[in-house]
């Protein structure tokens, strides 16, 4: 996505540790009709598939995530970082490492919005080690539901989590891949 | 808001605390058709005063403020209940107290994403006690920022929040007020 990359190389800014901030239009201040170019190209990429919902992770997952779901008339579900009073303990939940963040937390999507038999695509706005994808995977899998694609606007590559999502066969697909942010440098395939 | 209404008497729920359980719809799965709709009552109902950009709080106000910012075709940002590891010292952050969740939290905006002279829309799910838009206003004025209008999806009346906003003048539009949740039963005027 040329637009997307453009952005990213003019907007975004690398910190140390492998960080790359992009909070002037994705996860703080959002650019809305660049995040409907980016629904535009999920929904055209996974259009072959079957997707009843689409699901997400709180918080810079969900205006990706929303968009989708509204471009594909279909509903959007967003995983939770906290158990909410209101959820009592009808719920799937999976733990999950935050890399940028350095905790961990409990995910947890209420058993109310997922349905046996379903068929999900999971959208954030990245993909990294892959662990808030492996978490959603074992929701997912608690509640016999299949996970029939991932949709991400930014794959950072030399992390990993991609690689191992396709080494078992599901499908990814990254509108920009992110090879290396060494030595402050963003370099993108 | 006639469809509004209709669906939070089919599908939300009352617990015990004067809380209205919405998540069927509005905030952990989301009807990104009814959010739509919500968007352009909103977009409708302040077309008559200058808004620069949309300001909302993560998790559940990003979903219809997203789709507001869209329709008015300028930013959205959304304030974060944690200080990211991205954001250095560089915010302005008011203390919150969450009614529903029993603590506080440090709300905090990114000083690069408010600048001084804007008018900016504040656009929520719920206004209950009205300490999230007391955050927000801090936060505006010591960046020098004007809140031009309050959008609320459910203002729970019977709390306070919506009647100290107005009482200070300040422009509140609030698509569906619940006046009592007593005995379990939703009164909407």
């Amino acid at each position: 996505m040329v637009t997307l990359k453009n952005r990213i190389l003019n907007d975004a800014r690398c910190l140390p540790g492998g960080i790359l901030k992009v909070d002037g239009l994705l996860n703080h201040q959002v650019d809305p009709q660049l995040m409907m170019q980016i629904a535009q190209e999920f929904a055209h990429r996974f259009s072959h598939i079957r997707v009843d919902k689409i699901l997400t992770v709180e918080s810079s997952g969900i205006a990706p995530a929303l968009l989708t779901a509204y471009l594909m008339n279909i509903p959007m579900v967003f995983a939770k970082k906290r158990i909410p009073v209101t959820m009592a303990n009808n719920y799937y939940g999976a733990e999950v490492v935050s890399f940028t963040k350095g905790n961990s937390y409990q995910m947890v999507i209420s058993c109310e919005y997922l349905t046996k038999g379903e068929s999900v695509l999971f959208i954030d706005d990245f993909l990294a080690h892959g662990n808030t994808t492996r978490a959603i995977l074992n929701i997912c899998s608690g509640a016999g539901v299949v996970v029939g694609g991932f949709g991400i606007v930014i794959e950072k590559v030399f992390q990993g989590g991609g690689d191992w999502l396709r080494s078992q066969d599901y499908l990814v697909e990254s509108l920009v891949k992110i090879t290396s942010l060494e030595s402050e440098t963003i370099e993108m395939s």
